[in-house]
């Protein structure tokens, strides 16, 4: 590998950028109409634009961004997140073309995207899922025995689906078909499939996942866990790692299980694998596996001081074998990722795109910044709304949610409403300094971490001579 | 100790605020006449203005900054580094006040200020030291002796001096007396003491210094070695650490030398013991300590992730113990730190004070940044040039190096000269990357890397529709 196309935009393209950079390659960026003057295009070695603002017209042309491969002797292709990083059809055209595709082979991806193919892998695996209606589409009367066998509430999701659309609740037997007809139908227009499976949803829970890395020799190893609990529709707002909330002997059997199940398919590169966890009955439960690099990788760069971006790379030549063992991975203290975005939490969390004319980022011990974003930069209404991520790590989990706090305090973005007086709204909770929430703790919680923010007056300062 | 007064301006004292912060103490800055809209008086909870702008008229005035402390009420005062960092009168006033010097008592500071003292301290407590003339003013007919048993060349140097006054290099009998008397008219006038001695000039060594914390209790604990021999005129310019250029017994030994000397003197706070290595043969030999935070600390916090200045506040107290053991710090990796100044590196490295206009610092993996700069911050010609100290880390020296390229080449920095393009020529000189320099090392190599400044050209770009 020599010259990599990176396939995308935002803080992933200069974070993928920056570790070509170090690794010596070269490198080619894309970008579409509204990311002419964005920060990847000047960073890398050569910019090719590649279509219209629109993701459809730019970012998710898989066959234009393998001629643009092509076209400038590029060997390999970075997809990173979101767009095309998860797609079989892109991994085959790189396969098909001769380029190397940074990540796991187009079959794998086809047979972990869908979730009832993904579960039974694990099962096969050995490793606890929840119980369900099985592995093809569940009907009107699987659900039924499913909720008569293990009780309600009966969660059904589609297959091919993914950040909650085509998911119900279902509470008791009279909701099973009218929420089954309207899961099937939002699945289709959303995945083209309308293949929905049932599952026994368990409330209160953690989300935790692990972080795994795969070579062509077929080792893997795994880098620990994140606790990804706080969210908001299904949308991960604060990460953190490891997962305190539960027992160094839980960890180990949840990372153990991850590697078995990873192991069990010939897993090529860095994927993550994502568990339920129920915290009264200290039972986990694998749900899905997303093979790709994750937005909240630094948690597990910050803890372990190793660049999984590079370790991508690096596995990505069959030649290779991952550059560290299993014993290498030491995790020390707890880092915790702040996703800041351009939103405004007083609104319903509606994005707030605009142009950035300040911007202060904060620094100091055990901080890191992600982003793309410089004083000037368009936060653009065509992409996802993030400024940067901040990512802190200190000894312990209170000693890093402190530095979180010290962290955005210092953190002053003009131009834009951000999330900021938000997330400070969340660090400073008593549950999550307790570490106690669960996945709908922060729904929950939204209105009260509103009223504080409603109520909150700049502090006193005392200025000048003596 | 539950309000901090920092005594101090610049990115220390933006450090010591962010420690504090994050220990919940409440803060106190003080300013001078040219720093009332730095970083730190707005960082603070409150900031006093204590006077003009030369240092003699504000940050120099102990008696002042003590009767500030306890006007606000501040119940300890951090001195940073500079200015009264290791000033035994301040420490001997807060003491008297019954406020708490973050730093070990006037006595300590006395005894290892005067490098004799220094010297003859080491000696008792068993770790080598360079032959030299002893502990009192050395004569001509000491020197001479000296230069007959060990051989030339022989260095002179000020008893209570630094910085390089006072100090001269005699390289045989001849020049003897004339250097001797004129350092000793240097010495009178620089600090108030013409008490010279000598020692064998060891040639082509490195400077590795240890950085060390006690506490009250008498324990005494090391968080490994830098290495600080990219100099110019005795001025670090990029520090590393672990010293990898030294073999890991030797690196050992020095450690529990610096342990040991520092152990017999009941020392508390963190300090730093320095000393050169002949590469050559392999010896070690302590020149000084000095009793401050060290400029380039952040490069043992970046690989033992141990909080230095956090735990300078926390074992100042005397009921406190050391937060960690000496097993508890386990170094990983190796960190660089690069001083970013705005001095003109093609003009003998004149200062370059004037407006910072324009700030784009850099992120990502393994990137730390202290500066108390932002956009419209003053360079003053009243204090140091110092814009921002940025430090990598990354698993090995090779990797550090390239990440410390990586960042730097993401700085950019409008409105006043910096010294980038300089440390960019020294991170890609052969010599540096092939660990292979000494102190004297950049003097040598200036001419030939200000000749790869001027001739380099900007990188060719590409940009646009393929």
């Amino acid at each position: 590998m020599s010259r990599v196309l990176v396939a995308n935009r935002g803080e992933i393209a200069v974070r993928i950028l920056r570790a070509c950079q170090e690794l010596g390659l070269e490198t080619v960026a894309v970008y579409s109409e509204a990311d002419a003057d964005a920060r990847h295009v000047a960073m890398a070695d050569r910019a090719v634009r590649i279509g219209g603002p629109r993701p459809g017209e730019s970012y998710l042309r898989a066959e234009t961004l393998v001629q643009v491969a092509l076209a400038v002797g590029a060997d390999a292709i970075h997809p990173g997140y979101g767009f095309l990083a998860e797609s079989a059809h892109l991994a085959r055209l790189c396969a098909d073309s001769g380029v190397t595709f940074v990540g796991p082979s187009a079959e794998i991806i086809d047979r972990l995207g869908d979730k009832v193919n993904a579960r039974r892998i694990a099962v096969e695996a050995g490793v606890p899922v929840v119980e369900g209606t099985g592995d093809r589409a569940a009907s009107v009367e699987d659900l039924l025995e499913l909720g008569e066998r293990q009780g309600y509430p009966i969660l059904v999701k589609a297959a091919a689906g993914g950040g909650g659309r085509g998911m119900r609740i279902i509470r008791d037997a009279d909701e099973v078909r009218g929420n089954l007809e309207d899961a099937q139908r939002e699945a289709l227009a959303a995945f083209g499939s309308d293949v929905i499976f049932g599952e026994c949803y368990l409330e209160r829970i953690r989300h935790i996942e692990v972080q795994v890395v795969g070579d062509h020799g077929g080792d893997v190893v795994h880098v620990g866990t994140r606790d990804c609990s706080v969210q908001r529709r299904y949308q991960k707002i604060v990460e953190e790692g490891p997962a305190t909330a539960i027992s160094p002997e839980l960890r180990a059997r949840i990372e153990e299980d991850a590697v078995r199940l990873v192991g069990s398919i010939g897993y090529v590169g860095a994927g993550t694998v994502e568990f339920v966890v129920d915290l009264n009955r200290g039972t986990h439960h694998f749900i899905e596996m997303n093979t790709r690099i994750q937005v909240e990788h630094p948690v597990s760069e910050m803890v372990s001081d190793i660049d999984l971006v590079r370790e991508q790379l690096w596995v990505a030549d069959p030649e290779h074998r991952l550059s560290f063992a299993q014993s290498d991975v030491l995790l020390r203290g707890v880092a915790i990722e702040l996703r800041i975005n351009a939103e405004d939490a007083r609104n319903g969390m509606m994005p707030s795109p605009g142009r950035i004319t300040g911007l202060q980022l904060p620094g100091g011990p055990g901080v890191r910044v992600d982003t793309h974003c410089t004083v000037g930069a368009m936060i653009s209404p065509y992409y996802d709304s993030m400024i940067a991520k901040i990512i802190v790590h200190d000894r312990d989990r209170d000693a890093a949610r402190r530095r979180a706090i010290r962290a955005l305090s210092e953190t002053h973005i003009d131009g834009v409403t951000t999330n900021i007086p938000f997330l400070l709204g969340v660090l400073e909770h008593a549950n999550y300094e307790a570490n106690l929430f669960h996945t709908k703790w922060l729904e929950e919680q939204m209105p009260s971490i509103l009223q504080v923010l409603e109520s909150a007056t700049p502090q006193g300062e005392a200025r000048g001579d003596l």
